[in-house]
């Protein structure tokens, strides 16, 4: 697959997630695929972002950069939004943050497979 | 550039700070470069990476996942390390400790000019 289409595939994954279109997530993301190492599959992906949506209301999924590179897109997102209650252990509670996450993605036959996600927690603090 | 040109020019960056050999970092970071926004310079790039190494003796860097998609460079490093006191405002004191950045880097004529970095403190924080 070129990294054009690649690429374009991506960007069609994000936009799944911000419309939250959850029918249409096994186009982007493979049965098997794993997260963090740790092996969710599609149905355990599912639940992680519903999850995400119903801990963040406003969440948002914004690309500030992507690299294309098959098998693999790293992307750098950017997340202005208001946590409720505890976010990655850290007492949000409501309060807006600006953060980043760096995150690769590898797919195969044009789907996820395994992602590997780091969120800037340090900025996230820095800000409460 | 191509792909594999600047794949190969940030792999030998990578020898080059695993080496310590400070007089060439300059063959890799633009005299302009900035770090997470911040405006370094080489000589602040150098500054920042010597007191890495005096905070970290044991610091290596080691690429996990490279994505190589011209200017940019995505990388997945993966530290195995003992840093010497406080570490990322974590009581680290000298405990091994394995944890990964997920960075991204703009490239101008060879040479980094910007670099998006985000480390993986949860990940220390879970082995504290």
């Amino acid at each position: 697959m070129s990294k054009t289409d690649l690429a374009d595939i991506y960007r069609g994954y994000i936009a799944c997630l911000n419309a939250q279109d959850w029918s249409r997530l096994g186009q982007f993301v493979d049965d098997g695929a794993q997260h963090n190492g740790r092996p969710f599959g599609l149905a355990g992906y599912r639940v992680m972002l519903e999850q995400d949506f119903r801990n963040i209301p406003d969440l948002h999924f914004n690309i500030e950069l992507l690299a294309s590179d098959p098998p693999y897109i790293a992307s750098r997102l950017c997340f202005d939004c208001s946590p409720r209650g505890s976010f990655l252990g850290l007492p949000v509670n409501g309060k807006k943050v600006r953060f980043s996450e760096n995150v690769f993605y590898e797919f195969r036959a044009g789907k996820i497979v395994q992602v590997w996600s780091v969120i800037d927690k340090a900025a996230i603090e820095a800000q409460l």
